[in-house]
C-alpha cells in the first residue's frame, strides 16, 4: 500500500461475514492492486467499520443489495488507491495496466506486478517514451512461458506490439498518448482467461530526491 | 545480468561435464548474484569455451585441480560482475550484501534480492543514509516468517540492528561507512544455515536521466 492506514466507515446494517468478504474483494482490486515503488510497509492497514444506524434491511449473502454495496465499496476504495498513486513520491503520471488472457488470475497478477514495478518501464513513462520493448521484456522475465507471437500490447487504443514485433504508429498519436497524465495500457497474452488490473506511477527525479534526502 | 553477453575463454584441458558444473556454480555466485535495477534482459548470455591447448592433465570430477579451477573461474566472473555493478546506470556506490542464517539458500537468496532490489534501500545508499529500517522492512515484506528479535544487521563492522531495535552508533562512524564507494552489509536472520551474497548499486538521479531520456 505504501505506508498507509485506511479506515472505511459506513452506517449500513450489514452482516459481518458479508462485509468481510466484500471488503477483502474490494481491497484486492484497489489497495492491493497499486504500486508506487514496489515496496511494502509493515504499517499498511485497511479497516472497515459498520455501525448499522442507517436501519436498512440487513445486507447479507449474495443478494442484489450485497452486490450493489460491494460495487460501491470497490469504487470508493479504488478512488482512494488511485489518489495514493497520483500522490506517489515524485509521480507525474498514473499508468492503468490491464493484463488479460493469462492462464490464471495469479499469472496475470504476476505479469502485471512485474510490468508495474519495472524501473525501466517507469522511467520510460517519466520520459514519455512508448517503449513497448521494456514492457514485453518485464513480462517475459517472470519465468512464465509467453507465446510471444500471440502477445498484443496497446497504449490506449493504439496497438504497438503484435505477432512478435512492434507495430509502427504515427509519432504524433504516440506523443499524444504519452503526454497524458493518466495512461491506459492493455497487455493481452493470449493463453487463457486470467486478468488483473494494476495502477502504478512513473519514476522520476523527485522520487530519488525525496527518498535520498530523507535522513534517519 | 543487465543486457550483457559474456564470453569466457580458457586454454585448459577440462572435461565438458566438469566445466559445465563449475561454470554454472561460478555464474550463480557472480552474474546471477548482481542487481542494478532488478530488470533482466532477454539477451543475457554467459558462455565458456575451452580448447585444451594448454595440454595440462585433463581436469575432471572433484579433484584438487578442478577445485582450484572452479575457484579461479569464480574470481574472474565475480570481477566481471562487479565491474557491471560499478558501471550500473548512474551508480555511485557498490553494496555487497550477505544474508546468512536463513532456513535455506533459496530463502537467503530471496531476502538478498528483496533488499538489493528495493528502491527505498537503493536511494538511501545514494543519499548516504544508514537506513536500517528500509532494509529490515524489505526483508520482512517477502512473506518469510522473520524472527525479528534474532535478526542482526551490520554496516561493515558496525552493528545497527539487534534484539528487535536499532543500535545507536556514533554518527561519525556511520558517516565514514556510508561515504565509501564499496559498502559491505551483513544481515543475519538467525534461523538456519542458508546464505546468499549479492552485489548491487545505489539508485540516483542519473539512473532516471539515462533511462528516461533514452527514446525508442
Amino acid at each position: 500500500m505504501a505506508t498507509m492506514l485506511s479506515y472505511c466507515l459506513t452506517d449500513a446494517d450489514i452482516e459481518q461475514e458479508t462485509l468481510e468478504r466484500l471488503f477483502r474483494r474490494a481491497v484486492g482490486a484497489s489497495f492491493n492492486a497499486i504500486s508506487v515503488d514496489g515496496c511494502m510497509s509493515t504499517n499498511d492497514t485497511a479497516l472497515i467499520l459498520a455501525n448499522g444506524i442507517a436501519k436498512n434491511r440487513e445486507i447479507k449473502g449474495n443478494t442484489a443489495s450485497a452486490l450493489v454495496f460491494g460495487k460501491m465499496l470497490e469504487e470508493v476504495l479504488r478512488e482512494l488507491a488511485l489518489a495514493m498513486v497520483r500522490d506517489g513520491e515524485g509521480a507525474t503520471k498514473t499508468v492503468d495496466i490491464t493484463v488479460e488472457g493469462a492462464r490464471t488470475g495469479a499469472e496475470a497478477r504476476r505479469i502485471a506486478y512485474a510490468v508495474a514495478n519495472s524501473n525501466l518501464v517507469k522511467t520510460a513513462f517519466f520520459g514519455g517514451d512508448p517503449n513497448w520493448g521494456r514492457i514485453i521484456s518485464a513480462a517475459g522475465a517472470q519465468g512464465i512461458n509467453l507465446d510471444v507471437p500471440r502477445v498484443r500490447l496497446f497504449f490506449e487504443d493504439l496497438e504497438v506490439f503484435a505477432g512478435g514485433m512492434g507495430i509502427a504508429q504515427p509519432v504524433r498519436k504516440l506523443r499524444e498518448v504519452m503526454a497524458k497524465d493518466y495512461i491506459r495500457l492493455r497487455l493481452a497474452v493470449g493463453k487463457g482467461k486470467g486478468t488483473f488490473r494494476i495502477f502504478t506511477s512513473d519514476l522520476g527525479f523527485d522520487y530519488v530526491k525525496i527518498n535520498a534526502h530523507y535522513h534517519t
